[in-house]
C-alpha cells in the first residue's frame, strides 16, 4: 500500500464525513447546469458539488453550500466528464507534454493517453522514462503505454535502442504506465509469423507479463479481418484497440470481434467518418467505439481544439452528443479499467468541461482534480516549462556525411531504378519503377519524372548504414529537405534536388542535434531544432511551435517550390515499414510485404 | 507470473498457430448457428471455432475444419456467451458448491460470483476457505465476493467469528476471490456514521486494501438517495453494486450515480420488473444494468432454470433478447473487470451457452472451457460429490438446552410485551405491542393474537447468551420450529406455541450438529440436517434437497397447521439487523433503525 493510495482513502473518509455531518461543506458547488450523464445517456438539471479532487455528488446540492464553499452559477451550460484522448503520440506536435497540455487543456481534454514509441526508437527505456517524469509534473491524467517491440522490424532497421519483452519489468510496472502500447509491429502479422516466429514468442510473453500484473495491451490491426485478425487480438491478450481502422466494414468486423475500435480523427489521418457509420447505419452498440487523435499539430489545438473538435465531428455525422461524448469518457475510462475518470459520479475524480454550446462543443471552462485550470479558452493557472535533461538532448550520433556517402551511383549511363511512389495524405506507398540519367557513376535526380534520390542516414552511433533509394510525387522544384523525424526509428531521412543540397541539409540536423532543415544553393531557407531524441523541442510552446511549421511549410512551398502540403510530415512517414508497400531505412528499399530488402537498382 | 499464466500463454500461442498456419485445424466447431453478439448487439449467422478452452473465431470457420475436429451443426439454434450470475449464496439452496452448479450448469450459467457471507458468519474466515477450496475442483467458473465486516453489526449480535480489515490480507489475494462482497453493514450508513463511525474506518481501509490489489468492492444501498447514497458509494472505493434495489426511482438514481444495478430474480426476492422500467420506461442506458439471482432454491433451478430464466422474465418486460442478454453476460463481466467471460470473441473462454427457443430461453446445449457439459438440460459429464472436511461439520457448540433457560419471565398476572410483526415474503418487519398472559412467572405464547415467543440461542460457544422477544403473525397452529440457519450470524432462531416443543426442537437443531426441526408433543415431525456450517449439506443432490424442503413446507402446514408459506425461510430472516424495524438476536430485541437493543417486556 503506497502512500498515494493512503492519501486517497483519507480523502474518502473526509468526503464522507462532508456527506453524513451537517455541519460540512463542499469546497466548490457548481450550480444549475445541464448535467450530461454518460453512465445513463441523458442530460438533466443538476449541481455537482466537489470536496477537494473529488466529486461529492450530482444533484441538488443545496445543504452542501455552507460559508466557504465556492459557487459557479453556469446555469444554461453543460457538465460533461473531462474527455479523455485514448490514443495521441506528444512527438507528433514535437513538444513536451507540458506545452501540448497547455494547449490541450483548455479545450476539455483531462486525460492523454500517449505512446512513446518515437522516443523509444531512440533513446530506449531510458527515453521513455524522462517523459513519464515529465507526466508526472502535470495537473492533467496522463498515462503511458509503451511499446513491447522496438524497432519495428529487426533486421530491416536499426533503431537507437532495441526495446522487448525483457524490458517490460523496468517500465510497466510505474502507475503511469498503463500498459503495452500499439503493437503495430504485429499489425501485419501474416508476415511476421511467416518470417520471424520468434518475435511472436517475444511478444506473447511481453503480453502476458502486462497482463499478469494488471496492465493492458493496444492493438493496431489495419485492414485485418478473419483469422488474421483473430490471430491479432489474441497476440495482444484477447482485450485490444485498433486506432488504424479506415472503413465501416472493417469497423463492423473489429467491433463484432471485441476489438475497442479507436476512430481516429487527428490533424493527419481522418477515419471517424468512415468508421462511424457502423454506428449511424449499422446501428451496432457504441460501447466500444472511442474516439482518438493519434497526431496532432499545434496549429490544430490551438485552431480548432482537440477532443472537442473529434466530439463535434462525431456529432456532425450524425451521432446524438451525449453518445458522441460517451466516446471520449465512459467508454475509453472502461476499456482502460480506469475507475476514477470518465465519469462524473460520487467519488471520481473532478476531471470537468464546462461546455457553453453543446452542438460547436464550445468549452467554457475546465477543471482538473476539483480545480479550476481553464475558461474561455485560456488557462487560468500557471503552467511552468519544463526543460529536459542533457543526456536526452545528444541523440543524433553521426559525424557530417559527404557528397560520395550519399550518392547513388550505377554503371552506365542510364539506369532502371526502383522508386517509392508517394501518396497524399496516407502512410501507405505504391512502388514503381524509373529510368534515370547516370553521370559519372551517380544516378541523377530528374525533375521532368519528378522521380528524387530518398536516403535513410543511421544517426544512432550503430550501423552507421546508408539506404538509398528514389521518390516518386513528392513535387520538389528545388533545394533539399532533411530530418530526424523519420518513423519509427528516427534516422534522417532526406531527399532532394540536388545530392549538394541534400549534404548539406543533413548535416545542417547533424548539427542542430536533430531537427528539420531545408536547404537550397547549400543555404539554410528554414530550419527547426529538435534537440530531445531528435524529435521534439523544449524550447518552443505550442503557440511559437505552430508559427514555426506554418513558415516552414510556407518557406517548402514558395521558396522549394513543394507542391506538397506539409512535405516534412510527408516524408518522415516514408521509413515507416509497418505500413505497406515500399519504405525506406538504414538498411535499404523495403518490401513491406515480402518482408525483406529489395535492390533500388533493377 | 505463476503456471496458470503462463500455460495460459502457450495455450494462446497456439491458437495463433492454428489461426495462421493452414495445416492447422479447430478442435471444434459449432456451424451454422446465429450468433448472439452482446458487444455488438446483434443477431446473424457465424460459426464459432474453438482450441482448446478458447474461442478461436466467429464468422466462416470452413477452413479450420480438419478431419479431427469436432462439427456440431447447430443451424437454427442461438449461440450465447455462457451467462452470469453476479451475486448469489450457494448457502440459500442450503447445497454444496458441486450440487449446486450441477443444477446451474445445464441452464446456462458458466459463471457464479458466490458470496460466502453465512458460512463467514459462522465459521469465519477457514469456513469462507473451505467453500473456496470446493470452487476450485468445478469445471464451472466460481469467484468469491467475501465480507469485510462480520458480524453485521457488532455489539448487537454474536456470530462464529469476527471479520474486518485485517482479514483481508488473507483472503483477497486468492485468485478465486474477486473482492469484497456487499457491504451490507453499511446500507444504513447514516445510523452506522452516528453510532459507530469506527467501523467505517475499517471498512475504508479494507476497501483501499483490496482496490490497491486490484480487486472489487460490492455494494448495499437499498433505500438510499441522494447524499447517502453518496456516503455508501464512497464508502465502497465508488465503483460498487446495489443487488437490493426495488423501484424505478431508486433504479434511474443508482444508475446515474454510477451504481452497477444488479437487478434481482431469484426465488425469495424480486425485483427485476421494477428496476428494469428505468430502461423500458425511461430509456436509460442499460450498461450497468445486470441481472442477478441472490438466493436460488434448488425447486426452482430444477422447475423453471437459473439465469436463464431471470433472462426470459426481462424479456417479458418488454427488453430485446440480446440487451437482456447482455445483462448476464458483457455487462456484469465489464462490471468486474473480466476479460475473459462475458463474450464470444478470439481468445476468450468458450463458455457458451447454445439456445433453441429464444423467447423462452431454452437452453439446449452448454460448453465450459471448449467441453460440452451439458445437453437438453442434462450434465453430459459427471461431476463428483464434494465432502466438506469434519472441522466444518461441528459448528454447533452448544449444550441442550432446558426450558428454564428459554422461557420468557414477568412479574404479575399479566405482561405488557413488544413483538415483531412478520411481514409476508419480506426482511423487513413491523413492531406492535400486545398484552399476555403471566402464569408462574413465565410471559405465555397467545395463539388468539397469535403472539409466540421468539428466541435465539447463542450457538458459537462465545457468549452462550439468549436473546427473547415476541413474534406476531406467525400463523402458527402448534408445536415448534428451530433452525440453525438465521441470518446473519447463524445462531439458533426458535419460535413455537409452547415452551415445551420449543426446547424439544432446538435440542434437536444441537443434535443434528446444525440443521432445521419441527416438533409437535415433543416429537421431531420433520427435520433436514445442515452440517456444514449449519447452513448447508453435502449429503443432498439437490434434487434430493427440493423434495425433502417440499416436504417439510407439506408437514409445516399440514401437522403444525402454518399460515406461512415456507416457515423456516421466513424465521431465519427475522434475526437480520440490516433491515428494519425490529429484529432479534441472542442480545435481545433489536430497534434496527435506532441501532440498539430494547426491552420485550415493556
Amino acid at each position: 500500500m503506497d502512500a498515494t493510495r493512503i492519501k486517497e482513502a483519507l480523502q474518502m473518509r473526509k468526503m464522507i464525513d462532508v456527506l453524513l455531518d451537517p455541519n460540512l461543506y463542499a469546497d466548490l458547488v457548481l450550480k444549475d447546469g445541464y448535467f450530461i450523464n454518460v453512465i445513463t445517456r441523458e442530460i438533466y438539471q443538476a449541481d455537482v458539488a466537489v470536496k477537494g479532487e473529488h466529486v461529492l455528488m450530482v444533484g441538488d446540492a443545496g445543504d452542501l453550500v455552507g460559508p466557504k464553499t465556492t459557487v459557479e452559477n453556469i446555469r444554461g451550460k453543460f457538465v460533461s466528464p473531462g474527455f479523455i484522448d485514448s490514443h495521441m503520440h506528444f512527438e507528433s506536435a514535437m513538444l513536451t507534454c507540458t506545452e501540448f497540455s497547455k494547449l490541450s487543456i483548455p479545450t476539455g481534454t483531462s486525460t492523454l493517453i500517449g505512446d512513446p514509441h518515437e522516443i523509444g526508437n531512440v533513446l530506449g527505456v531510458e527515453g521513455m522514462k524522462a517523459m513519464i517524469e515529465e507526466a508526472k509534473t502535470l495537473p492533467n491524467r496522463i498515462r503511458f503505454t509503451v511499446p513491447c517491440a522496438v524497432p519495428d522490424a529487426p533486421g530491416l532497421e536499426t533503431s537507437g535502442y532495441d526495446v522487448n519483452s525483457k524490458d517490460m519489468k523496468d517500465l510497466l510496472p510505474d502507475p503511469y504506465v498503463q500498459g503495452i502500447g500499439e503493437i503495430q509491429s504485429f499489425s501485419n502479422i501474416k508476415p511476421v509469423y511467416d518470417h520471424a516466429p520468434e518475435l511472436i514468442d517475444d511478444l506473447v510473453a511481453a503480453v502476458s507479463y502486462a497482463n499478469s500484473i494488471g496492465k493492458t495491451v493496444e492493438g493496431n490491426a489495419p485492414g485485418l479481418f478473419g483469422k488474421e485478425l483473430a490471430a491479432h487480438i489474441i497476440s495482444g491478450g484477447t482485450h485490444v484497440s485498433c486506432h488504424e481502422t479506415t472503413t465501416k466494414e472493417e469497423t463492423v468486423e473489429k467491433l463484432r470481434y471485441g476489438v475497442s475500435v479507436f476512430m481516429r480523427e487527428g490533424s493527419s489521418q481522418r477515419n471517424m467518418a468512415d468508421c462511424i457509420r457502423a454506428i449511424t447505419e449499422e446501428g451496432l452498440d457504441s460501447r466500444r467505439a472511442i474516439l482518438v487523435s493519434d497526431d496532432m499539430v499545434p496549429e490544430d489545438l490551438l485552431k480548432y481544439g482537440h477532443m472537442n473538435d473529434i466530439i463535434r465531428r462525431t456529432i456532425a455525422e450524425g451521432i446524438d452528443p451525449v453518445e458522441a461524448i460517451q466516446m471520449a469518457t465512459i467508454n475509453p475510462a472502461t476499456h482502460f479499467g480506469f475507475k476514477d475518470v470518465g465519469v462524473i459520479a460520487p467519488g471520481k475524480r473532478a476531471d470537468i468541461a464546462v461546455i457553453s454550446d453543446l452542438t460547436e462543443m464550445t468549452v467554457d471552462q475546465v477543471y482538473l482534480g476539483g480545480k479550476k485550470f481553464a475558461e474561455k479558452g485560456e488557462l487560468t493557472v500557471d503552467i511552468a516549462p519544463y526543460i529536459y535533461a542533457e543526456h536526452v538532448k545528444n541523440s543524433v550520433k553521426r559525424k557530417p556525411v559527404t557528397k560520395e556517402e550519399l550518392a547513388i551511383t550505377a554503371s552506365g549511363s542510364r539506369a532502371r531504378v526502383r522508386a517509392i511512389e508517394a501518396i497524399p495524405d496516407q502512410n501507405l506507398t505504391g512502388g514503381k519503377e524509373f529510368t534515370l540519367n547516370v553521370k559519372e557513376g551517380i544516378v541523377q535526380p530528374c525533375l521532368q519524372q519528378d522521380v528524387l534520390p530518398l536516403l535513410v542516414i543511421e544517426r544512432h552511433g550503430r550501423t552507421g548504414k546508408i539506404g538509398k533509394t528514389f521518390l516518386h510525387g513528392f513535387d520538389l522544384k528545388s533545394g533539399a529537405i532533411a530530418e530526424s523525424v523519420a518513423h519509427d526509428t528516427h534516422n534522417i531521412i532526406v531527399t532532394g534536388t540536388n545530392y549538394e543540397d541534400m549534404v548539406t541539409a543533413v548535416n545542417r540536423v547533424i548539427a542542430m542535434n536533430g531537427g528539420i532543415a531545408m536547404i537550397k544553393d547549400s543555404k539554410v531557407v528554414g530550419d527547426l531544432p529538435l534537440k530531445i531524441g531528435g524529435l521534439m523541442t523544449d524550447e518552443l510552446t505550442g503557440k511559437e511551435m505552430s508559427e514555426r511549421v506554418s513558415e516552414l511549410s510556407r518557406l517548402a512551398k514558395e521558396v522549394l517550390g513543394c507542391g506538397i502540403h506539409v512535405p516534412f510530415m510527408h516524408l518522415s512517414f516514408w521509413s515507416l515499414v509497418t505500413s505497406p508497400k515500399w519504405k525506406i531505412t538504414d538498411m535499404g528499399l523495403i518490401d513491406v510485404n515480402k518482408f525483406e530488402v529489395i535492390p533500388t537498382i533493377v
